[in-house]
């Protein structure tokens, strides 16, 4: 039986991006975003949503540029971290213990200890209402050795990384494979 | 040791979102979306990305409306097959041994097995690449009891949602709570 719970921003799961940014000084700032997700494969696109109020929107405002570093569980409490200071009041690299190294391809730094980096050109600032969505074109992409597979590829099992759940207000490891995808499904389709 | 894998849609993880949508006809469609996640908190708002090529995308432009059923881990099997499907060549709904249930909030129909519906008005159309992000606005959202906890918030341990890993290209359940959000990292702050 299902019931109304009303309008709210709520989905499972969503990810746990940390935004990297320049602010005018040039100083380092990493803010974590939850709404965000790939939003084209041609070309490669990422969109993150921030609050105007926020110091990284000015940033991307500002340099036209940003990063996605996606963190492991690793780094639960840093992610964490990230996303309840503000890099107006701190050094928010320094003050977590970790390093900001300048991407090579687009005017913003990452996460040097996170596996996975998106580096970002902005290609589209979309006005939504609190939240401005921010559509980077993923220039190029910055893994780590061991995660990748045999073949180059990102292998999620080595990566490891985490979810946020909005309404438990927790962050979950993934779990077990539950199948092939374009694979477990095709024969539903009668052919 | 970082290196390049180059420009390209990955992200880690991505959430296992079903559209559903009427034809021209009336006949309810299903197809899943990768690309996709909350944009907005105020007002809420959800995005999807789809390419044009898609026949909900035709749909979706024509009715102004879509709705995002999140599935359980229940239906996997299903939630692939609408992905390789199309709704031009079969009812996906009656081939998948699912049923189509009629929004009373916007003129798109969702998945009445799955737990979580949020009902959507198209809200921005915005052309990006191969893919058209469609933003629609959160009008009201249904959840099955048995997925509520005693506060009626969604308990995503009780929902049991799933992630696609883009280059595994599998699907994962969600693993081990890792700590509360706004909370573990709080001590990083030193306040």
């Amino acid at each position: 039986m299902k019931r109304s719970i009303g309008a709210k921003p709520v989905l499972y799961p969503t990810p746990t991006l940390v935004v990297g940014t320049y602010d005018a000084q040039g100083k380092a700032n990493a803010m974590t975003a939850a709404w965000g997700g790939i939003c084209c494969s041609k070309p490669p696109c990422v969109a993150v949503s921030l609050r105007a109020a926020t110091y990284s929107h000015g940033n991307i405002v500002a340099r036209g540029a940003f990063t996605v570093s996606v963190p492991s569980r690793d780094h639960v409490r840093e992610v964490d971290y990230f996303g309840v200071a503000s890099g107006r009041d701190q050094d928010k690299f320094s003050q977590a213990g970790l390093t900001a190294a300048a991407s090579e391809v687009v005017d913003a730094p990452y996460v040097s200890e996170f596996p996975l980096i998106l580096q970002c050109s902005l290609l589209k600032q979309v006005e939504i209402g609190l939240h401005t969505q921010f559509i980077g074109e993923i220039v190029d992409i910055l893994a780590e050795e061991d995660c990748l597979d045999e073949r180059g590829r990102v292998d999620v099992l080595k990566l490891r990384p985490f979810v946020y759940a909005p309404e438990n207000m927790s962050y979950f490891a993934l779990g077990e494979d539950l199948g092939r995808a374009f694979s477990i499904g095709k024969e539903l389709r009668g052919d």
